[in-house]
């Protein structure tokens, strides 16, 4: 039996980095990441004992989609399969006045982000098809945001994005959930704790997400069994109000 | 004061011609569509004693909208005001497995609808804002559909094109309604009675809806005052299951 | 042919007399309240050549709607048909911890206007069947709020009464809609602008909604053929942020 | 520091007994059922090493779920805490025509159901506060239905039930989780694997949901911190269509 390998688009620093250090735990890794260097989280899950390798990926180009799946065969055999595959490309997010936005700005912070969950969808879902052969189902995870559920002034092209890749979620879970793949959709509602958002809401203790629980939700996500999986859930602090 | 005038993308048969009859009734209307000629619904409407001209336009290209509204202007003059603006251009609609869509099929059926929302709605709001000068409230309506609330099976690119309308209507109405636009979604949740869709559901009496009552219910929408704004209403037949 | 009513619960100031005046337009109406005289308003509808009766009533009485339709029927006859049915009966509205509610605070607010709406459902909806009758499709409106689609702090009673209205008019939408009966539920999101709310948003001019608009967006209902009906809307002030 | 103790509402055959096992491996579990006999599932719980204890409680009672609080405190301690707290109490389903059910089978359903989840959460937040107490962040849970999200013909009261319990975890979440109480609501959308669905769906495999993984999943909530508290998920099989 092959040892199945998990996959993240966006292994920037906060969840993507989090979620691969969570799924290294199990699986070899492959960070695809556009401009930031891999190599100090390949080094760290390395030193942890995990397996992991970064390849630089522009997932909103299908050449470049495809040579990293060309990549990934090479390295672990063209039998290889994907245990869990997380989308985690993060929007643009620009809040600016829709009338001052360029067709660059907008079209331009839009288009990638979804183009790109369409490559990456459609690159990782036939190495998880014929279930049978991981442990836990096959799983495909989109990270969302508040503005998957809500459109928001200023933020036209941003909230598109994110109400399209829970489209995309919804439907791929709808067609490969009967196949034994489980698509799954998270509604990250509220700052996330990472070094960029450090001076945010210092006075209230415990108020932004914790990556290493969206990671933790992920896998739990991952280990459903087919009788029982959740499509959607939401993260949120407790001190939110929505 | 200047007359104002109402357009329509998507003037094609069915809703987007039903639409533009009603709201001939009370202004000149400008049909926008790409391909199909305009001829015949400018004659019809001219014949009830309204105004209207066709204007060829690819939406989803910024420069044809662009020159779209300098024709506009130079029809109605500079300073032209919008009463009503509805972007009823259809998303491609394509159930086909994902797996087997190329990034064409996809994309290609994806970006336009999203694109021509946004060059529609950049090229329409400025005529709209300095809402005093018309009697209703200047009113901007996209067309949605069943998928614009839910994936499909097969449906993704449709789906996320739907969602996305949505998300842009919502940040809209968010962003605009404070100025006194009023910008509304409409869900069309099954079947359209038109020329194409004749043989569909025959056998149950009027389980199709009616274009005409889609653009009464447009109308209604339009004449809402600024205390009153409907941002979303469906529109389904008695015999509908949903 | 016998002329059918139209039946307001809930016929207090503020929407429920301004819906009250608007079906008065086309029907005699019959007004049901419990506790405010109904003789301004029933005077009011005369004066402008309306028909209109009052009937006090407690709509979460059994015995007291059943007698209630006895008094219709000996008014209008036996064969009295309904061709809309409004109900308007306000939620409780208390904002309260809710470890000092008492039981009666909670379930006190919350199962009266539930009973009310089960009561008044089933005494009217009998009275609209064999739809064929009537010139616009038997419609039977709920009352909705922000709470029907959004729990709150302190609003436990308010909310659950606001979702189980909205559950009881789905329910009712998809067992009666292929028999005919056009019932729709409309969120009422913002100030209702009466008497009681005068000194609310004093300073934005336009900020509360108009009674007479939830009136004529009821009546708008009311005209939809059964090939296209709304079964939500929202209505809300442009200057509302939700 | 005092052991707290979780308490399941509605410990019957399913998903009580299996959420009931999955809590007592951690914590001394408290079972409430009406009607059922809680015997076997104590001495299943004890036989595997676990402490539980029965109550025979009707929750839609006040003063039951009162007596049932100074059980627990006579066993626990006047200062027990609770570390969660799982309403399971299923709202009576029944399809029948609308027209057909008596006042008392419609409230007769609704109500219970409402009564118990406010008694309930009334009798439990109270030993949740002062969440420093307990290694987990006091969690209370409520299990929802398809019928949560989408009203059903001939489904009134259940779906009225069911809109009305997940509009009270809303409303709680907003009102205690900023005081460290994470509040949930489960979507369980499918048939649950019981004895009595042994028959349902039997040539689909795995097409039933495994109470065992509700009980993961609740447990799984009941473990996030408070930086990152999951609101509401849903549970479906792979089948399932939605």
């Amino acid at each position: 039996m092959v040892k199945p390998i998990a996959i993240i688009a966006g292994a920037g620093p906060g969840t993507g980095s989090a979620v691969a250090r969570r799924f290294a735990r199990a699986y070899p890794v492959v960070l695809l990441a556009r401009s930031q260097s891999l190599d100090a989280l390949v080094q760290d899950i390395q030193g942890r004992g995990g397996s992991a390798i970064g390849i630089p990926t522009d997932v909103t180009s299908a050449s470049s989609m495809t040579s990293t799946i060309d990549q990934i065969k090479a390295n672990f055999g063209a039998d290889v399969r994907v245990a869990a595959a997380i989308y985690n490309v993060a929007s643009k997010f620009t809040r600016k006045p829709f009338l001052e936005q360029s067709s660059e700005d907008f079209v331009g912070s839009l288009a990638p982000s979804i183009r790109g969950a369409f490559h990456f969808a459609q690159a990782t879902l036939p190495l998880m098809l014929g279930a049978d052969q991981t442990q836990y189902p096959p799983t495909l995870i989109f990270t969302g945001a508040t503005a998957s559920l809500k459109g928001g002034s200023g933020l036209s092209g941003f909230a598109m994005s994110k109400f399209a890749i829970r489209a995309l979620s919804q439907s791929l879970a709808r067609e490969f959930g009967p196949q034994g793949v489980h698509v799954s959709h998270a509604i990250i509602d509220g700052i996330i704790d990472t070094e960029k958002t450090k001076e945010y809401s210092r006075e209230v203790p415990d108020s932004k997400i914790d990556p290493q629980w969206i990671a933790e939700s992920y896998w739990f996500l991952h280990t459903q069994p087919r009788t029982s999986f959740t499509h959607e859930l939401d993260l949120r602090p407790y001190s939110e109000t929505w």
